[in-house]
């Protein structure tokens, strides 16, 4: 059965910070290990702006390299440059007709005139085509990979069915404006032993793990029956026990057809109990429902 | 097990129209919420005339921009602009000077004759091209997209089998000239509670969820056995209790290597009583089968 | 259970043709339906040289379309069009003009010198660099669909276990110098009733229905015991039914990283009977094993 | 049940070697079959170098050609070209003219002044921007390939668990900064018959074969219990049966969006007896788990 465990056991010799971040990354660190170069997948991932900063930069580096190697080659193999020559005027005179030959633009009035110049407007030519094929690739890998948005309560609950059973309780949303559908989840609960400091993961089972359709909210439940890891547990063992609820989501968005994985954790600090949530959606006089994103996280207290 | 329930029940204080459109589509609408940026998805999934709109403003209105700083340089710096110089003149010649860059064309007749044009005309290069891959990878985005074309029969229809049973049916052909192959499919029957309005889903099982080809039509059928919750229901009933049979469709298209993914609902008003359906396709003097398409909705009444 | 059965029963007023050509598609023809418009598809899936043929067309008309448009501006806005002016000269140097425009090359030896030539000219800057987005997406969608290059034997053979049970065997190979991992198979009976010509599916269970790895070849196997539905019947037997093999494969290509499906059909006078295949591998002195892909369809004469 | 049994038995008249390399890789050659061409996935699976090398040459064999053609057409029809004129400068200058078309640059200073060139130089342009569509699209596809980056431990153990029970061992490590989540492992044994050669294969239970999330190790264990196939064998039993253990590993990365197939087997050389991995990891005191992936293949004796 699929479990948490990443090991046998899994031993630390201090307690560990929460395993899962909201944004659904993991608090590990990498070390050592054979090189590991993944420069597109580093390229795509990246935040925007220093992406663009990169694009500026490589193209920038190369356009003064081709400037600095016409200058050397001498600019009179370069007509129509303009004067007077000053070594600061030549290198922007060979700068531009670099990047007007790396863009292709290719003016014309300044021109590649000996066979030295014309070989190496060439292969910038090329190299210059190529950099932009480079760059849609990149582009489109930037923008097609799959966003999960999917929105959690910021607390979970210890809250009480209608026939007074207990209950964990948390809430999703979807966030964008698409039909996420075949939507699977799986809660997993991580505890410290005191002593030994072991972790121990156990699977909450949940009142329905799966849903067909997510175009509202979906609140998880997991009972707290005799059989769950929580049962008799109170809000001092949750913090002397160190736990966590994981939660990991799986679905697919039929709008934008990706596939969609979301991760969560809710830490001792962030279980409230004896709340419920309040209903966050209602029907106009149109008879449509609207979901109401901002209450997702609206509670109040059991009575 | 999947369920139709977003929640723990679903209470509405009014009833609601069809959960579902018959382009699949859910009705609901989103309010609040955090800031949800997805640029890229509204612009591959928009209709193709706001998108070339787009496209054109968006083309222009940089051009513009550029135009308006090659004019604050002074037209002195692009040698060979048109003549006479008046302010609309001169904003048309920078204009296509802008065109010729942020294209690359660069025929050269307007060149840049100064370093700030020179600067200014090499970032515009830069733009251009960038802008250009962003609109591939766009254009690639808007076309890959999986369309699932999947005509369902207008009506569904309560027939009986050859041995009386009575039965629910509804009929599906493939749109597309291409092979669906392992389509699943899902029925949920969505009633209302009159007194609570609390809306209920039920899984109704169906003779056969899945098929593993799909070049002809596909009747969907389910049995209204005691186990129904259709069982011993008549038309009022189906009125009276808002009932909406909601269908979730699955597969592979084998022939554009794409998954499919289709919805529709069928309300009370939307199904015919004691009618069954015509058969949809025939056999040539060549034994070759072919499906009619506009024959997928014909019905008849049951002898 | 998946079914070939695309309906109730199938009825049709003739024998058909085989259900599933040697290359996997259906024979089935459509006709009627809502207008259905998929040029991307068309596009991605028709043979190369038609496909080519398409893009010059489209080129060419293009600039054909706008070589008439500047003859209409009138080729004094064009300075620098060749002498002598006849309407065939003319109407080529304007169709140049208009390919250096649309493919952003601008030698600007001719250039536009008139706002209208410029205005012209700028739409069709515009026009030519998305129209190359529009074929680099086109191009990339066609190289990037999957292809699944199984070879099936050309015959199927019912032939004998070591233990005497009758089997009715086919064999495949990858055709590819790839990895296909997890390959699932799945075979279905079709066979016709002789008096009312109706369709009849059956799943004929395999020894294996799938393996892990997929390097040499895989011979499937369905041992005829007395539940199979091919129990005792004769090769004549095989004519009168009109039966065919339907074979449904999937599995993932590792090395090409795309899902891998494909069909096949054996009609009755594909199927020999009492012999078995000839090993197609053998390991050379280096303990390599080799497949020759020759050898599939080699068959021998049961002792 | 999925075996890796690709036939009935497999026979051979040597023994093999290793069936899986420790990169993923199958021993096996492929020989005749009908011509296979997969050009587009052969292009994106080469190494890097050799691309880039069939880049420039294809560039440079076209633009070659190009060259003749306009020198063949006559150099008069391209004004501007450089003199004075012998047969080696009239072939750069042409050389140079057509990488200036076929790239888009075209500056202009040599242009075609005849209809013939002017044909020539049109359908160019058309190649050159076809080309680099093409260009742009493999470039995408080779960097968009799926790279599974899993670490196997350079030995796999034989170690006894806490309560004595010998158990078969092995350790993997994610080497990319990423999530790997629902990571699912399959252990198959291989042996040869020593009489006969035929080779055996059989499924080897792990104590977990699948895990939710993948940030730090996961050591495989098979319980070398009665029922399985290494009950009771020694190290020499090892040897000579030819002992073979395949893994399979399959996957989903969460942060490059991809799915991942890895595979990697240990032969009986490769395997160590009465040895146990020490942990290859530790807290910090931030509390954040930090992986030490050079210590992935570190053992150390049982006690």
């Amino acid at each position: 059965m699929p479990t948490l465990d990443p090991g046998i056991g899994e031993k630390f010799s201090r307690r560990t910070q929460r395993a899962i971040n909201h944004d659904g990354t993991f608090n590990v660190r990498r070390r050592g290990g054979p090189h590991q170069h993944d420069p597109y997948q580093w390229l795509i991932t990246m935040p925007w702006w220093p992406f663009i900063g990169i694009v500026v930069v490589f193209f920038t580096v190369l356009n003064v390299g081709f400037a600095l190697a016409y200058i050397a080659l001498g600019l009179d193999d370069l007509p129509g440059v303009a004067a007077p020559h000053g070594w600061w005027q030549d290198f922007l005179s060979a700068l531009f007709f670099s990047i007007q030959t790396f863009t292709s633009v290719g003016y014309g009035h300044v021109y590649p005139g000996s066979n030295g110049s014309g070989f190496l407007s060439s292969v910038e030519a090329l190299v210059g085509v190529l950099t932009f094929a480079l760059a849609t690739g990149l582009l489109y890998g930037r923008f097609s990979r799959p966003t999960a948005r999917i929105l959690f309560s910021r607390t979970a609950l210890i809250s009480r069915r209608a026939d007074g059973t207990p209950c964990l309780q948390f809430r999703i949303a979807n966030l964008r404006n698409s039909i996420l559908i075949d939507l699977q989840a799986r809660v997993i609960l991580k505890t410290v032993d005191e002593a030994t400091l072991d972790q121990r993961y156990d699977l909450l089972p949940l009142e329905r793990s799966a849903i067909s359709f997510f175009p509202l909210t979906w609140t998880l439940v997991h009972d707290i029956t005799p059989e769950s890891p929580l049962y008799e547990l109170q809000a001092e063992d949750y913090a002397r026990l160190g736990i966590e609820v994981i939660v990991q989501l799986k679905g697919y968005d039929d709008t934008f057809a990706q596939d969609v994985h979301a991760r969560n954790s809710y830490t001792h600090d962030e279980i409230e109990w004896h709340r419920r949530f309040i209903r966050a959606y209602e029907v106009g006089d149109d008879g449509i429902a609207v979901v109401n994103l901002d209450q997702v996280h609206d509670t109040e207290a059991l009575r």
